[in-house]
């Protein structure tokens, strides 16, 4: 999905919301739980539900790895039925990869090639083992590079916002350095809502740049103060929302009170755009 | 396995390497290629012909998550095998993951637990993320974290080698921070072969951690230096080769082939212990 087409996306749903897939087996309707594919089958529901009111679709990895080889097996059932809809979503493999150059690249193919088992339009990457480790990413034609750079955790006042010799915290040396691997068309940055007071310091380093925005919800960061901050004429916003979502009940109407949550943020999110 | 297992281990086997199994379908003999689990086959080959000269494998997941769903069963087959041997090897999943507290915890499950698909003993994780993206991988009773600190490719100059305000490189921050969230007997860390000079300040940081060292042989690392500044009087070093013996034959004798380059470096590591 090209920049342009994911502006035009936010404005025909009235909506940046980004909803997470990270699919706990355990926090899961009983009916689901134990039941072959059960997985996929709550994604499924979950994506019926709410594809009308987000743009995008972000699945964490760690989620289905940890369910071992099936747990593989139910997020490609899940990107197959995210291609088959015919309406369009754009798709985040939350994976925080990165490795030297030609490690890099296979990662690339993993999960963005359009030939792979996964074709996501855009992966997460970790930036600690710099240039070659991103680059790989940008080559992928029409597909996106999404960059850690300050995220919502506790941890990222270890090393995320420690002052660099010159001053700059690290995060910020992160944006800037990277402006030279790629563009506003094929990079995006994870900046985490729990700081939104410094989004202001971000656009001042990517005045144009997507930036993927989770925390709120769960993780206690405020939608409005995202926006504020973090807000240019294209939108350039994705906000994410996971578990505020996808177990809004754990009854068998986990799908309607999925989007009823979602039904709230994108209101919230229509009158700011 | 233990730490004390693992340096028995090197002194029995007079061997402190690592074999890396980076295995990309295209560089396997011609034999293989195409073949019901090919990429088994060939690293059951490799081990059979190096699990008497080495103590460690490593393979890096980037290599098998580029294959897709099958890529993943190949990787599930290699570590069966590797259990079922009866003859002792460290397992490092080369992973470089890391996420927020309660992901990392899934990746933690994904990778070491022992009731998983893998089992591996030690896991390699990014450090970007700070103190809980970390400290959930070495809470698995046994198992190992191996943080990223110095790695050996050109990148490790964008951020890990730039000083903080304090006038330290960001890798050594890594390096001391992380003494809080773990000990010698349960986090390693990577450094680069590529800059085995800087192995004598990573010493006065971590003096008896064990070090995993990869790019000795074809990204230009010397062993003999990586030994002269890095070893310990227990050792105290992984040292990696991949490509260097996995492919130094693309012909059926590949497996002879990597068990001479094997055995060189076995060689020269006896004479050190």
């Amino acid at each position: 999905m090209t920049r342009q087409e994911l502006i035009d996306l936010i404005r025909s749903r009235r909506s940046f919301l980004c909803v997470g897939l990270d699919t706990d087996p355990a926090k899961m309707p009983a009916h689901l739980q134990g039941t072959a594919d059960g997985v996929f089958l709550f994604n499924k529901a979950i994506i019926d539900a709410t594809i009308d009111l987000c743009v995008a679709y972000k699945p964490n990895l760690a989620f289905y790895e940890a369910m071992g080889l099936d747990g593989m097996r139910q997020l490609k059932l899940t990107m197959d039925y995210l291609h088959s809809l015919g309406k369009p979503a754009f798709t985040i493999a939350d994976a925080k990869r990165g490795d030297i150059g030609n490690t890099s690249e296979r990662y690339a193919r993993a999960y963005l090639d359009p030939r792979g088992d996964f074709d996501f339009d855009a992966i997460t990457v970790a930036p600690y083992m710099g240039s070659d480790s991103v680059q790989p990413f940008t080559t992928v034609q029409g597909k996106w590079v999404i960059l850690l750079a300050l995220t919502s955790n506790k941890g990222a006042f270890d090393f995320q916002l420690t002052a660099s010799a010159d001053g700059t915290p690290l995060y910020q040396r992160v944006l800037a350095q990277s402006r030279q691997w790629g563009g506003d068309d094929n990079m995006m940055y994870v900046v985490g809502a729990t700081k939104a007071e410094m989004l202001a310091d971000v656009r001042r380093v990517v005045p144009g740049s997507f930036l993927l925005v989770p925390g709120v919800g769960a993780q206690g960061g405020s939608l409005d103060e995202v926006c504020r901050h973090g807000m240019t004429a294209d939108c350039s916003l994705l906000v994410n929302s996971s578990r505020g979502i996808i177990y809004a009940s754990q009854g068998e109407d986990f799908a309607e009170a999925a989007r009823a949550e979602a039904a709230k943020l994108q209101r919230q999110m229509a009158a700011w755009l």
